[in-house]
């Protein structure tokens, strides 16, 4: 076998560190676009086949490509038009997916909203192919 | 310093490995008691301080103890009478917690339940000290 197609222990750990990397810089726009509204940056890290899941309500299942996700974002806008504020607990990962838990809180139609969230992305070639979101609690506490 | 208290690289990778091992053979437990009701194999596998969070329903919320846990279970096993199996999707890690990704599916009051979950298991000491419970869908398809 050629040196050029073997693949060693280090090859391995730098994928997962590229991998890690990928994932921390789109839950970084993630985060943004949650607080802001501003979802281009998220958008522009994302494959062209995106897909993603979502637990609950107008977008509950699975969705595929950019623009309904564009659309997913600005629907999750309309419901937290003040934002929402992220505070990450953990982060887990493998060589192709990293999971971020974290909670979040904000207003929801005048009341006071928080959750307990993890959010799973897999990584392929530098973006972000798939995005799965799961709740741990009510919105009304975490 | 004394090499004893020397923490390495390999320390690390190894107490990694450790917490995958404690983390998947308490997800087998936790898989089988979904599946059969017996939740004791589990039950034993967690500490003294064990907290566990869950999303919704009666059990909505933050709770400690192996006896609370024991009494959740049995309330998970009065909802699926004929028990729910597991597809595991996919499993990420760090140096304190593994999340496992998965599906599953059953009977919920005579309909087809299906539903995408992720749960988070804090390692410690080579027991399980938290574990967080999130739903990806709605019980009625993933």
């Amino acid at each position: 076998m050629p040196m050029s197609s073997t693949r060693t222990t280090a090859d391995a750990a730098q994928d997962h560190a590229d991998t890690l990397a990928v994932a921390h810089a789109a839950f970084g726009q993630f985060s943004h676009g949650l607080a802001t509204g501003d979802w281009e940056p998220f958008l522009a890290m994302v494959t062209d086949d995106f897909a993603f899941f979502f637990p609950m309500g107008e977008y509950q299942g699975a969705h595929t490509g950019r623009d309904t996700a564009r659309a997913f974002f600005a629907y999750v806008r309309s419901a937290f038009p003040d934002g929402l504020t992220v505070m990450l607990d953990r982060v887990m990962s493998n060589a192709h997916t990293v999971v971020f838990e974290f909670r979040d809180e904000g207003v929801f139609r005048g009341a006071p909203y928080r959750n307990r969230v993890a959010v799973s992305f897999d990584v392929r070639d530098g973006r972000i192919a798939q995005y799965r979101e799961y709740f741990g609690s009510d919105g009304k506490s975490y």
